[in-house]
């Protein structure tokens, strides 16, 4: 392979004028309201994806319309990846396994369909000379920070899971595509995601667990855990907003809201929305859900609030927002 | 694959009271030394590597003495890497691509022989229940930081290198580890390390590059390149030190010598003890010898030296000292 930059290769995402936007993983939870956001502004968007956790009802809205192209390939199938790169301008890579609690069971999920699959994301941009990449990195590469909220410059990171592993090392190879390569990044790392169409996560087992059984909940670890949450289109609004104002080689910033919520108090507000009385809301005790979890997470978002980006709704709004939809979708 | 912690396992590594040490990467440059440190405290050990940049001769002065065995096979090979770990204590994992600057033109070498080989590092001691793994880093994983010198507190760390980004995949893989599957870790952030058996960098460029033609020396960039240099008998040095002295679970650690030294002066100190006179030093210009290249690292080694380590060489002294060592090798 010769040495190539993006600079000196063909422009293939500025032909014609028209620009398109790649979102892998784009049928996926969050990677649906990105489309979403991305047609509201008038774009044209390519969604790859492999279906293992994305849905096509997720993006039926948009069927019968031009805007949105679907592509059902893997990451880890390179020809299909270089073949979507075609007429590209920006990709937006968030295909990922959801699954966090996944590696302390399963080892190889996380470098495979995270970190391998990012490089080939990046492989196949340079191959086809498309620069931009806006990437959703997580609070999960901070690990246990001994500070809370914990800024962009918090240092070292030291993440605990599989996942925070895999996201840490996509970071890694994103930046270092563009101090080789001369490509340009957005890298977000994301607060817990709430949202309609959410797959996985707290609240999705909470509803499920009392769909199973009204009478009681059982919450992994002591309910003590907090966390930063954000609304899914507030995240996909941050998102859009960083890559349209800020044009660093490198944009890397925390996405959230500024506050954060207890395990037990989304236990409370999904038992008050599920509408179910003398609900046993029962600890398996322990400071944590399972190995890997971070009990605590805060993330400080003074940066992106100083871009001019306000979210709509808080933490404890989102999660009762993510609730009440999620038991419309999942149905109690 | 079910869920396994190392302490729910079988023990092997304790097994029989004596211990041994298993160096991945052990006839390489690094790896030579650091077998001779352990050696020299009385310890057994184990090396593997494939000798891809390895060499038999850096070994063979312990070649019919029962301290080390010799296992020849790649750590992309699981069922070698697997076996090898019978018996062992501690894994000192150094096998990594050496060269730098090849990312520029091959971009998975650093993907594979770092992160997926660390991977299986930390997969093959999961499954013997070998706990503790001491790892070599690389002030690459800072790339061009905006504080210098560089504490271990830096961040965002932001590679510009792959090789860069696959030391700081491996820390995010090996802390994952240690968060999720109760391993423990010594981190080692490498200054440019230096010294006799060095295979690769720029006083061996230096060096080769003047026996082509003793009339003039090439320097890539423009020579005002300054970075943090540290002897290899110092580094192993300080790696045993760290593992015997520190005892948290993710021991982190920059080592280096808490100075630096310019390309220029580096290529007036290779002519000097090269002997030959009239040599015209001629720079290629630019701020960096390629892309990927970070121009100046100094890294902050307060936190190293607080354990009560001492190096015995200054950059300049292990320049020059290598310079004269790898002259005889060589040849002029």
């Amino acid at each position: 392979m010769q040495e190539m930059s993006f600079r000196r290769m063909a422009q293939s995402g500025s032909q014609g004028g028209a620009t398109m936007e790649l979102v892998t993983g784009g049928a996926g939870f969050i990677g649906s309201h990105l489309v979403d956001a991305l047609v509201a502004q008038g774009k044209s968007v390519r969604v790859l994806d492999n279906f293992s956790s994305g849905r096509e009802e997720f993006l039926a809205h948009h069927n019968g319309r031009s805007e949105v192209e679907i592509v059902k390939a893997d990451l880890l199938d390179f020809d299909s990846l270089k073949a979507a790169m075609e007429g590209i301008d920006t990709v937006h890579h968030l295909a990922a396994n959801p699954d966090i609690r996944l590696g302390t069971e399963v080892t190889d999920t996380d470098l495979r369909q995270g970190t391998v699959a990012t490089y080939n994301v990046l492989e196949a941009m340079r191959h086809a000379g498309v620069e931009r990449i806006s990437f959703s990195s997580s609070s999960a590469i901070y690990g246990e920070a001994s500070v809370m909220p914990t800024p962009e410059t918090y240092g070292p990171v030291k993440p605990i899971s599989l996942y925070g592993a895999s996201k840490l090392a996509s970071e890694a190879l994103i930046t270092a595509w563009c101090g080789t390569f001369g490509a340009k990044a957005w890298i977000h790392r994301f607060a817990n995601i709430v949202g309609p169409r959410g797959t996985h996560g707290v609240i999705f087992d909470f509803i499920h667990k009392l769909k199973r059984d009204p009478s009681r909940l059982e919450v992994l670890g002591n309910g003590l855990q907090e966390k930063s949450y954000m609304s899914a289109e507030d995240c996909v609004r941050a998102m859009v907003h960083l890559v349209d104002q800020v044009d660093e080689n490198v944009n890397l910033y925390n996405l959230g809201t500024g506050d954060t919520c207890s395990v037990r108090r989304i236990a409370e507000i999904v038992v008050e929305e599920s509408g179910f009385d003398n609900v046993s809301i029962e600890y398996t005790g322990g400071d944590r859900g399972w190995a890997g979890d971070v009990p605590k997470t805060s993330l400080e978002v003074g940066y992106l609030f100083s871009t001019g980006f306000v979210p709509n709704m808080q933490s404890e709004d989102a999660i009762r927002h993510t609730a009440r939809v999620l038991i419309q979708e999942i149905g109690l």
